[in-house]
């Protein structure tokens, strides 16, 4: 069991990677406070998989627990549900003394965590992430979120949870698409700020693949690291944060136009955008074709999607996804905010790139 | 023109306060920052008598300004307004450069202010506050909320606005009720705080009476001031800041059962349970009679409504009352917390008191 400390203030908390960490629930729990009563809040294959385990871990003398499941999928994430989540919470009684536990994977993160934090105007959330992509990105940093009709994740808040668990073993029942997508995450994180984190994964690319349980331990606990400093920085994202949008602006784009289905799921988009990213700055002449090779090397050998022709779908023409990107949050004074690499391990945020430039590079692509 | 400085390190803000300030709206506007959108949020009534001359003076070059109408009352403080008014900012670019203006009373800063703190995860906010009740109390300290199908303002972030601009001219529209209304915060400041403010208040009653605009000046930034003072200690209500809620016990449990309606505005409930706590705290003899009689004197003169029997509906038996107080926002472990007056200008906050005690109380007042 290891742990990585989000060190921000009166909001600091800890990252706890561990297998079985799930047994030392009722310890944990007493880490975080003392609550009055603890809601906790999963998807539908989540819960039967796990809830009644932590239930029952959990089974702490005078604490009453509740519990809700609602459905999947990133259709889960609206205002619908968001109200019912919130109206749920109010109607069982959680007050400022209770406690959520939301358990699942990104969408259960993100609209529980949103629920919590306007609940009575925010009531303490412990995240118990149970997907990759969820372990090493959507549970640490505190951004929180549902979809708008205009786009994805327009409408959440900045709410910090009291801790993060994370539960390794859950990652058995993963998918081998849904793990992969986790890995577009992490291997960003080596991207933006860690050559040394780059290199390690290039190494163990085969313990990755067969998911040995201490390489897998290890990996997420670097990317939590990396993740964790970067918000300490920067938690509301004013400047230094957007380096976490590497291969975003792209991905988010190619995301929204394949409808956020299971087309293309968000590592992957994510990936898909990080090879766009270094050919974007290799055409403005800021980074290096060498490092392009060393980077789609690594997605190949993982198995994983990272070209435009991996989308099993028509792909949008340039006006049709200059659209979608003019769309995103990552927009300054009507400008595209780029993340650019210039070398691996190191990232420049660019928003002075005129959209003439921009059409000239995607008219290659596309 | 006068100021109130509101210090909350990197969310500090000023509180600007006097006559004919909407004239110097673009030395103000500059003052709070560069915005590439500008947009204006009120309500009906309010934006019929003023929304064209404040697009007049916000007529910056290169700023575009766009506006949004909704109906007033109670009722709007819900999640259907929420997510219109969410979605209206979204469908109008408005991101991390725009800016909005919540223009109105206490029920377009709450509604306004949760809308700007979740669109995209927070867009600057500039709240314009029409009543006596949101200049004194609801645009101060960040409080922001919808009403819960629940209960009232169970919904809501803290979210500190960039600046607030209070022209008190815009109390002019004010029906004599709502300004009476409004007074029920501004004696209950004196009353938690600042005896120096209650004995100013009993001195100017008369000029209070006839809304002389120095003396209604004054009297704002005094309350403003004290409001600032306690929430710059414990912004986010973990002790402290409860001390706002005298009279709010009683009061809300009495405007939830008449239904948050016309029968009962907020400051008259504010007023009703600011006694009602009084005669609490004689009973539990924590606090003296002498006092009380100070303060209905007060509310008496200005003609203002502080006894159960002016509420002009017939009155809740003692388990619903208990049932609807028990509902509030107020309760920490099960137990209701109350803000007991134990001499003038100075208050407890108590969470140990039994229902049977309350009880007791109850029985000799219903």
């Amino acid at each position: 069991m290891d742990r990585v400390s989000v060190k921000l203030g009166s909001d600091s908390y800890d990252i706890i990677v561990g297998q079985n960490i799930t047994e030392h629930l009722e310890s944990l729990y007493k880490e975080v406070g003392n609550f009055s009563k603890i809601a906790i809040i999963s998807d539908l294959n989540v819960s039967r998989l796990y809830l009644g385990k932590i239930k029952k871990n959990l089974s702490i003398s005078e604490v009453s627990v509740c519990s809700l499941e609602i459905s999947d999928g990133e259709g889960t994430k609206d205002w619908n549900n968001l109200k019912f989540i919130v109206e749920w919470l109010i109607k069982n009684k959680l007050d400022r003394d209770g406690l959520i536990i939301a358990l699942g994977g990104g969408v259960i993160g993100d609209l529980v965590g949103f629920a919590a934090s306007i609940t009575k105007r925010g009531i303490s959330l412990v995240q118990m992430p149970t997907t990759l992509l969820s372990q090493v990105d959507s549970s640490v940093g505190g951004k929180t979120a549902i979809n708008s009709v205009s786009g994805k994740n327009l409408i959440g808040t900045f709410f910090q949870p009291k801790m993060v668990l994370t539960e390794i073993n859950t990652l058995n029942s993963l998918t081998e698409r849904h793990f992969l997508s986790g890995m577009g995450e992490v291997i960003k994180y080596g991207l933006i700020s860690d050559k040394t984190f780059f290199s390690w994964i290039e190494k163990n690319i085969q313990q990755i693949k067969v998911r040995n349980p201490h390489i897998i331990s290890e990996m997420i606990l670097k990317s939590c690291k990396i993740k964790a400093k970067i918000v300490e920085k920067d938690e509301k994202e004013k400047g230094s944060r957007a380096l976490l949008n590497l291969g975003h602006t792209f991905g988010h784009a190619l995301e929204a136009f394949t409808g956020y289905s299971n087309t293309l799921l968000h590592g992957e988009a994510v990936a898909i955008g990080t090879v766009l990213a270094f050919r974007f700055s290799e055409f403005l002449k800021k980074g290096s074709s060498v490092d392009i090779e060393r980077v789609t090397s690594v997605y190949f050998k993982l198995g994983m999607k990272h070209r435009l022709k991996d989308i099993p779908a028509p792909l949008p023409n340039i006006p049709t996804l200059l659209d979608f990107m003019l769309q995103d949050k990552k927009i300054k004074n009507d400008r595209l905010v780029f993340i650019l690499p210039t070398r691996l391990g190191h990232c420049i945020i660019d928003d002075q790139i005129s959209m003439q430039t921009l059409h000239s590079f995607l008219e290659r692509c596309l």
